[in-house]
């Protein structure tokens, strides 16, 4: 294990982070915010100093392989964490330090779940810093990092891959320097269209960054106790659609870009995606019309929470803990299947479900045509093997990381529904859960305990599982505590 | 697809459904309930007549690959339900057939799940009946027939594989009728040694008889209105180690008539699967521990529990719907985990998880040495790559059928935690879930539809999914149908 390497990465780490928390304090020092002001320059300089001191020089050797990557990937986001906590602990507008910590994980992640029974009271810079945290954790940090610093060869690879959801990372173009610096514009310049589209529906300068904040990194944090229910219904449409546009897999847009439209629109993912968002549209709109609202408040409504929910974002506009079994049972199955894969979203991502679809047609058809071997297509070429594989085992560690966690916080006694939803919130990123975690209630009834666990479960859903886990594997603990096998790296 | 010869085997089994509707109808003669016994001489005579006409003379062509033995076997199975339903239908004791159907379907998948809200009203011969439809769906019908019928070559194995359950199929010595046979004279013979057990508890015989059919099978109705809870503590224990025992993979016991004791106890799923044993028992033990009762009455009621979930039996000595969360959640992960392979037993079975949780043990060690290709070994010997495929597809198979089961429930809205458990213990073949389906309540509070999607999931769980999911795949479709390429077969 190149442990210098790792460090070096990590020092950065605290660097970007230090540079990232100008913006609250500058937001602080707009509306005269002082004391939040303090906490954030205290953070700043704490974060400045050490990623200085850590990241100094270049170490000698630059050599990084894939765990390399995954330990400096969850090592980084457990940092920024930490560290990241520090305004909201400091500033007693959080006042434990576990919930302080609970909420940024929660913002880095994309998760958007909260412990505070409200939110109206927060000031100005803590507020848009839960927020920004979203839009930062959206894209990644260390894909933000990989498009500012240099490395060598093979480094950027295993790091973006890391940190970048979908079965498969591919590289827009040949260097990942620049797809990483194209991925962020993109992202960009969609945040800049959501917030100006916001605007023009009258909404605050203030309301409409952080929101915008929080549907581009599909985060979910609200500046309002009622999440989105008081907003018009323009603002409302505009931020679903946004929603919806912020879990389509990235790469669409590049090949929008490139005008490969055909390509393009012929992308199975995507089509899969919006397959499940009218069908589950249609199915809720069924299951929960309401003649008073009417057949386009119905819409609204109904369309605002599956495209929250599948893409992870968790904002609301109604409860819809108060909806029909039917429905709220649709929407747990969408915090399943999640995004597409190389979106901002969580969750297990359409991609890998359309693998796994076709492989169990695969197996149907393997018991007819014994013979014959079929490969499994996604957008006209054959899946690899190796990925079938990866897809295989994801699937399979998901489900066992799930059932632990439920296990763990079924010792509260919240009762059965609040646990596994308060679980399935959070490690597919979304927030808001059904009964005791539902959108009208919050985390902070949890134990401590509890709350480790989904913290957690929220990392490892947003660094999809093994980045985190290894971080548990005895020979890479080892080899970052630097213990026995001293001659090999 | 050679349809014929699906045919001929439907007609055996139904020659063999009217043999073993002779045993009923014995009991009822000898209780004197002769309107049960007219019912079943009808049925007896439907079935013999029935199957003396299809299984007239064996077809020329008696050539049967895979996809004829996993269409004979679940079309025989469908069969068996709607015929071995008709007494219950006949007689009146059950008045609707959907009822019936579904009484008889969660006898012979030996899932135990039952609509009547109480059974002691119930004539014996018909007691019996649903008793004895566990015992030989616990063993399996076709692995009956293969032991006392002749066939060519690969047939035997394609029938056996497509019953049988587990992720693979071992012969135990070459030739498949002795291995059938083997196998019912190790059930029967712990069938018998169960019975005397019971009967020198005090148990009366027709009690002991039916609770050992429901107890070798894995099955679960019983025939008291409390279940097991009236009975002794002895006769508790002595059920609670036979359940165990038919829990256990039966290759464990022939390795043992071999006298192969060190590789028979070696056997990892078996070690396995009494660590779950332990370890459930160990926490539900802590979690439910009740003064009152006592520390050796607590261990029989949770040992029981645990014993009567993990291997999907069903029995219940006590109200677990009441006990308290985290025990309630054990016992929900123990309905998926389910038995041995090669056992009566249902769930995803402990040999898969093995060989699940080998694989993320794998991948996590790829990323530190991702140049070491290391195999997933099982027993010390290597698991082949088509089981590991197979395994994957199972599990993601399961998860799909799973999910869109309980979707369908979810419109009746009878409570997520119902609906949910309903659908656990029923795939799984167990019988009791929670709240509306615990064991103090029972599965007539269901519309047809949701019955028979629950019928769907239990004969799925029983089969082990393809067989029954090939029916319902147009390819095979149209070759049962004999519509298009009447060229090949």
């Amino acid at each position: 294990m190149n442990r210098r390497m790792v460090v070096f990465i990590l020092g950065w780490i605290l660097k970007l982070e230090a540079l990232f928390l100008l913006l609250p304090l500058l937001v602080g020092l707009l509306y005269r915010e002082f004391t939040g002001c303090l906490c954030f320059l205290i953070t700043i300089a704490v974060c400045g100093l050490a990623g200085v001191l850590i990241a100094r020089k270049k170490p000698a050797n630059t050599v990084f392989y894939m765990k390399e990557g995954c330990a400096a990937t969850a090592l980084g986001w457990i940092l920024l964490s930490i560290t990241g906590a520090l305004p909201f602990y400091l500033s007693r507008e959080i006042p434990s330090y576990t919930d302080a910590l609970f909420e940024t994980i929660s913002g880095f992640t994309t998760t958007g779940a909260s412990v505070l029974p409200e939110v109206e009271s927060l000031s100005y810079c803590m507020l848009f810093w839960r927020s920004f945290t979203h839009w930062l954790g959206g894209m990644g940090v260390l894909v933000f990092l990989l498009a500012v610093i240099k490395m060598t060869g093979g480094s950027h690879m295993n790091l973006m891959r890391a940190e970048s959801p979908g079965p498969s990372v591919g590289k827009l173009v040949p260097k990942v320097k620049h797809t990483a610096a194209i991925l962020y514009q993109i992202y960009l310049f969609l945040t800049v269209v959501q917030i100006v589209l916001l605007l023009l529906g009258g909404m605050p300068v203030f309301d409409a960054v952080t929101t915008a904040f929080g549907t581009a990194g599909t985060g979910g944090f609200g500046i309002k106790n009622d999440s989105m229910a008081g907003y018009s219904p323009y603002i409302q449409w505009v931020t679903t659609i946004f929603m919806l546009l912020f879990g389509v897999n990235f790469n669409m847009y590049f090949l929008l870009l490139l005008k490969k439209w055909k390509t393009a629109f012929r992308m199975e993912e995507v089509r899969g995606y919006f397959l499940v968002v009218l069908a589950a549209t249609g199915i809720i709109l069924v299951n929960t019309y309401d003649a008073a609202v009417g057949f386009f408040g119905s819409l609204r409504h109904v369309a605002f929470q599956v495209a929250s929910i599948i893409t992870t974002t968790g904002f609301s506009t109604v409860d819809f803990d108060l909806w029909p079994e039917a429905s709220r049972t649709v929407l747990v199955m969408l915090m399943f299947i999640g995004a597409c894969a190389g979106s901002t979203g969580g969750g297990i991502k359409v991609s890998r479900f359309i693998v796994l679809i076709k492989s169990v047609r695969r197996e149907l058809s393997s018991y007819i045509y014994p013979k014959s071997v079929k490969r499994i297509n996604v957008d006209g070429r054959p899946v690899e093997h190796e990925v079938i594989r990866g897809i295989n085992v994801y699937f399979i560690t998901f489900i066992l990381i799930f059932s632990f966690s439920v296990l763990c916080l079924s010792f509260e006694g919240k009762g059965m529904v609040t646990s596994f939803t308060a679980v399935a919130a959070t490690i597919n990123n979304i927030g808001p859960g059904l009964e005791l975690v539902g959108p009208a209630q919050n985390f902070g009834g949890f134990t401590p305990l509890s709350k480790y666990v989904l913290m957690f479960d929220m990392l490892a859903g947003r660094l999809e599982l093994f980045p985190l886990l290894l971080l548990f594997y005895p020979p890479c603990l080892k080899g970052l505590l630097g213990i026995g096998r001293r001659g090999k790296k």
